[in-house]
């Protein structure tokens, strides 16, 4: 029995997100925080594993409701970003536009679901090409458009004037995707929901020490998180995450602290990086940096070889790497791992 | 903005699943199991916070490989069994058909998809009209068929002749549902996997005393779960629910006891719901109870008031509700709370 060809034509030529398990003594790979924030889940959880979630994961919503300082109408959590990403595909459908190089699930659900998808290459600032964004919306009118910002894998923040343009001339819903805005000095959108109907935001606990619980959150419009919700399964989101989550919002002081520090890492990385012959980092708004070298595919190779996991991006963006900015001493690591593999002696 | 026309048009029509909690004294509205065994997760697990889970979830697939007897290559996780059956949708596409009534989310899902969705009733004493069936998959030729057996929320396993028919029957894939299999007497189809390629079978452990988790897997053919794996989110299952799901694993015998009380507490909820004027229950296999009962939506509510829920299933089956089986002490509260509603002393 082929079950490729008893799978719709879409799936046959989809290449899964690649999330393989690469041992390393210092993993630089995903942008995950460098730090984990000691949480333990509140015993009454322990106490109700037999008993489903609560489905509308009310205690969650006032905790992101106060700390963001939006209504918990506004609020739809998912296991992760990504499955918000797939209802908001689910419940819309395409053509789903985006720039690229970005984050590459919109492009990968989109295709899963066997929905169109267009993404218009980033200018050589790795800025919007704005002309080229309205162009295409005029002309394909996107039911969904996806904006990571601060980008992935490019590190910047797009132009506020772009995306406003953007979410102006949008008759579908501008979705902006900030994952990594926590790291930004930029203020991000959440300021402007109340101005814009078509505008979606992305928020996540993963990128700021809490990856492995799987919390996405989506702040928008109340009409448009009872359509997206319509569409999501009544448990998506476990008890024990739930209940974790909460305990990490009780964190703040001590996560704000941590990413004054993955920031002010970043920009020595940033420095160090720069130093290094035939290595030329880009700037980064996020809590990684993406940094161009010769001959990336080998030098990812041997990194790995001397100990330290980043991303191979060289398939996107010509013969780059990113690194995930960690500890002071795994940055130091990495620094002397990265001269080594550059300089040959791996 | 209305966001309803700009949902795709299968959205605007569908109602979700409910699942609001209403609060009582005595939970026996969801299938759960009355009983909670005192686990927590690993402690590297909280150590870890901060890292992404094993997107493979390799040591959960080794536990259930050792417990189910069956190739790690042959088993695929799930945020609970609702979202395989979403990624089997996705993969495979509709039609999709299935006997009513049954467990809701096939229908709502293939929905949610926009994938044609084909319901064909039981017979009369609630097993597979195998004629309308065979006729359905010759004249549709469904994709994807799913057996809930156990069938919620009827509780009788379907006839193993007629599953066995359909599934020689169907160029498609046949899910068979298991949800339920470890309540039953029958021996489930996991025998048959090697038989049938086009076989596909549902297992979860929300049941069986962990629903707060989100864990179900999907066992089936190698190349069956290689295509669902492609449409799958690379971190699908959190890292605690992974670490709680593997202790379950190592709790065995106290699940086995407690499904034994389960079941003997059921045999005997029938007797006492067989001993009331009017009323009479199903048999079951499961780990609930439908019953019919005159006004089933009047003496829902009376429950309700004298601390009992139940799920109101008039809607599907007439005049009944469903009752999972509780705890002694649960279930003869339940009982007495029946019959004062029956009554009409609430």
């Amino acid at each position: 029995m082929d079950f490729s060809k008893l799978a719709r034509p879409n799936i046959r030529s989809l290449k899964p997100y690649e999330a393989k398990e690469i041992p390393c003594k210092v993993k630089l790979d995903a942008n995950e925080s460098p730090y984990c924030i000691d949480i333990t889940p509140d015993k009454k959880v322990l106490q109700r594993l037999n008993r489903y979630p609560d489905p509308e994961t009310k205690e969650l919503k006032k905790a992101i409701s106060k700390t963001l300082k939006v209504n918990s109408d506004n609020i739809l959590l998912g296991n992760g970003s990504d499955e918000l990403i797939y209802y908001l595909i689910i419940t819309f459908g395409g053509p789903v536009l985006y720039p690229v190089p970005t984050f590459s699930m919109y492009g990968i659900i989109s295709q899963a679901l066997g929905e169109k998808n267009i993404g218009i290459p980033l200018n050589k600032d790795f800025d919007l090409d704005i002309d080229k964004m309205l162009a295409t919306i005029k002309k394909c009118n996107p039911k969904l458009i996806f904006l990571s910002s601060p980008n992935n894998p490019t590190g910047n923040c797009f132009s506020a004037e772009s995306i406003l343009k953007i979410i102006e001339a949008s008759k579908g819903i501008v979705v902006v995707d900030e994952a990594y805005q926590p790291f930004s000095s930029e203020k991000g959108f959440l300021p402007l929901l109340k101005d814009y109907k078509n505008l979606a935001i992305l928020r996540t606990l993963s990128k700021i020490g809490f990856a492995s619980l799987r919390v996405g959150f989506l702040i928008a419009d109340e009409g448009l998180i009872n359509e997206v919700n319509k569409v999501r399964l009544p448990f998506n989101l476990n008890s024990v995450s739930q209940a974790m989550a909460l305990e990490a919002f009780k964190n703040k002081d001590v996560i704000e602290s941590q990413i004054k520090n993955i920031t002010s890492e970043r920009e020595r990385l940033f420095e160090e990086l720069s130093k290094i012959n035939n290595v030329s980092p880009y700037p980064s708004e996020a809590n990684f940096i993406l940094f161009k070298t010769k001959n990336a595919d080998i030098v990812f190779q041997k990194l790995i070889k001397n100990g330290v996991l980043v991303r191979n991006l060289s398939s996107a963006v010509k013969d780059s790497l990113r690194v995930t900015v960690g500890t002071p001493e795994e940055n130091n690591f990495f620094i002397k791992a990265l001269r080594k593999s550059i300089g040959g002696k791996a």
